[in-house]
């Protein structure tokens, strides 16, 4: 694997959720694989689960973390070709990424949307940039679009809980507050559509996920309708998509209680973290034993384990 | 030791202040027993000896340390039940806490008290939920009510120093422009409580502090005729229990000066650090001979060492 | 090597000079020197360079690092003597660099100029209160005068990339929006006077540094006479010196463009970054095979790694 921006650049994906199992068996297995290494995790957003797997993933491969949060610690960076800096921004991407690439073995970036900017989202503006001036491998922690070690981490979770050869998975939507991006459900989708499952989106009408992500995936607006029979329900929020970045529905008969669950084939309820209890999901559920949240949140070590270490083997 | 959230989880003190005695004589003596062993540091409140002390006591037990600053780094954190999360936090505490013990094998809290909600403060809301929800060993770097690690340096310290078998240590209250814990007042009482010394609380009328906390310890309003003959004067602030946060007297005779020093028998001054020069305590005693402050500080490696290293253990 | 506040630190510039550019080949060669040491990292100030490149060399070494942000993570200091600490500092620099200098075995400072109080700024107010009260090696990781492991790497560059005995190096200033330290500029020509090269600088008429810096260095005002036949122009804007920390010239013929560059010996560009694009030099420039910018910034790894490993030599 020479970089993981997106799932497309996973080519064997039943072998590398073994892997990924594999290592979360022996997590030191490959120590040595990453020693002299320097991986470089850039956030540019909070992150909790992400900033502690990938430093442990990493750590657990033998290599050296060093954590830079964008803002707080290091400059503004510039991203337009051809600007006069003379405003906020101090330090143009290109020396930026050229830069860390030096002191850098391996580069992860959180960048989440501007959720204003469609084009700019969809171009996936700052992990882009980084690619096109970095000169080292670059791991997408959440981009504006993706969040693939998320995917990955859910896909491990489904292959090993599911009872049948084939199980019925579910993304709902679900109320929230506030614009969240479409990075997970993205992610998710996509990473369903080449599983061996029975895939099926819910949402209100108008609340369509990018066509391009969700191409001939049923979707059925009637959640009751959706859930039934499912094995697995993940639930997500995300903002509108064709009035990009707006909440323009925010019905509470959509948050996952009990009522929701009972049609389901005694499905595994997942989320990403972090989630709004009792606005997402209601907590007789999150408090559940169909809860898996946290052994998904556990295999956030192993996604990012099993993507660094493949990442190593190609730089030997 | 299977955790260490207060001074009761020590059992035997003698033995464990002489361990970290030779610890500090010999700090990378057990650096096998941290290898593979991941120690999360959480941070709600500013702290400069604590993350530092503690990372060095960890990085000389060979383990990796992952450091979280919340509200910079992370989420907004919900500690309510039930809650409807439609406001301003963003993850609730149980599946923060069960998420960061997956990855962290040991996980350090510094959360200092609202000073506004007595209940909430006395309950060690944080900490505890950390501690119901998490499924890892728990260390307090200072809560609502404690700070264990500074009493067990600062039980060190006096053994180091002691003179006498039974030395007479005065815990002195002391002036400062804003509302102060009383987590490290409340730990050093403990911690004098159970050593072989004479203890007297010194303090303006009105500055009780928990009565729970000092139980039969002398209390002397005389800050002169307290420091009598004392060995060690060990001074802090704290904002007032009964009036809960509230600083209702910031009387400037209190202030520690070689005036109060000199009735003394030559005692050493301590202080847990940082400390305001010339409100708490003025030049000429912090820098003279009588200050120990640098050494109490320098012993904070060791006690957190120790008790890093009791934890791991007891985790084989 | 003892400390490394400012270039005068440095003996025999030649063979440090060699040195760093045998790390360079080899990094890991004295992986065991830095084993069990700790370096602290105190940043006052933004960094990404200093911050990174600082991190590698100590971890190439085999140290660990620890990280402080001052403001964020940890109290606000107070530097002047005698103060009544009741204002909104908490610590005093004489507890801080003591107690600091107990966990780290040295201790790496960033600490800018106020711009505001010329006489503050000259003292080297926050760096030599670091080693007035800190009791271990300090290195300059830029302060208010002196960014000596840039001028250190920049030293490395040209010695790696000059193709003749004696190359031409100009310093020229170009303007900025916003005030900017004179550390870079400072440094930068106290290590051209010891190099073997023809050292000129070039700025706006009463854009003069300390003098008591440029000593007998020639001072062009007339930018396209400086450039002539120059083989290194090194570009910096500065604040005013006399005119103490003020804007005082904002010309835009000063930036470098192609049009500059044009009457020189098809001379490498250099600085130190972040640069503002098309206001310090245009995109032509700085995006040409003339800009070694990428490569100066790389050598910040081994002038800091040659930096800490004279000083653990000198440690044993």
């Amino acid at each position: 694997m020479k970089e993981y921006l997106d799932i497309s650049d996973i080519n064997n994906l039943h072998e590398i959720i073994d892997e990924a199992i594999s290592l979360k068996k022996a997590p030191y297995s490959f120590e040595e694989l990453g020693k002299h290494k320097t991986i470089g995790l850039l956030f540019f957003n909070s992150s909790l689960r992400t900033r502690l797997s990938t430093q442990k993933a990493a750590q657990q491969l033998g290599m050296h973390c060093i954590v830079i949060n964008f803002g707080a610690d290091a400059w503004g960076l510039e991203f337009e070709d051809g600007t006069v800096m003379n405003g906020s921004t101090t330090e143009h991407i290109k020396e930026a990424a050229a830069v860390i690439s030096q002191y850098c073995d391996i580069i992860a970036i959180r960048a989440f949307p501007t959720l204003t900017d469609k084009e700019k989202d969809l171009s996936e503006h700052v992990l882009n940039n980084f690619k096109k001036y970095g000169s080292v491998p670059i791991v997408n922690m959440e981009s504006a679009t993706a969040h693939p070690l998320q995917a990955l981490a859910d896909a491990i979770t489904i292959t090993e809980l599911k009872k049948t050869a084939k199980p019925k998975v579910v993304l709902s939507w679900a109320p929230h507050p506030k614009a969240l991006p479409h990075a997970v459900a993205n992610s998710f989708t996509k990473m369903m559509q080449r599983m061996d499952v029975d895939f099926v989106i819910t949402h209100p009408e108008g609340y369509e996920l990018n066509p391009e992500v969700t191409k001939d995936t049923p979707i059925v607006y009637d959640q009751e309708e959706a859930f039934k029979d499912a094995d697995f329900i993940y639930v997500k929020n995300w903002s509108n998509y064709k009035e990009y970045g707006k909440v323009v529905n925010n019905d509470p008969s959509w948050t996952i209680s009990n009522k929701q669950m009972a049609v389901t084939n005694n499905a595994k309820f997942m989320h990403c973290l972090p989630v709004r209890r009792n606005v997402i999901v209601a907590d007789e559920v999150i408090d559940s034993d169909a809860s898996v949240v946290i052994e998904q949140a556990n295999n956030r070590t192993y996604s990012a384990q099993v993507v660094l270490k493949r990442i190593l083997e190609h730089l030997k």
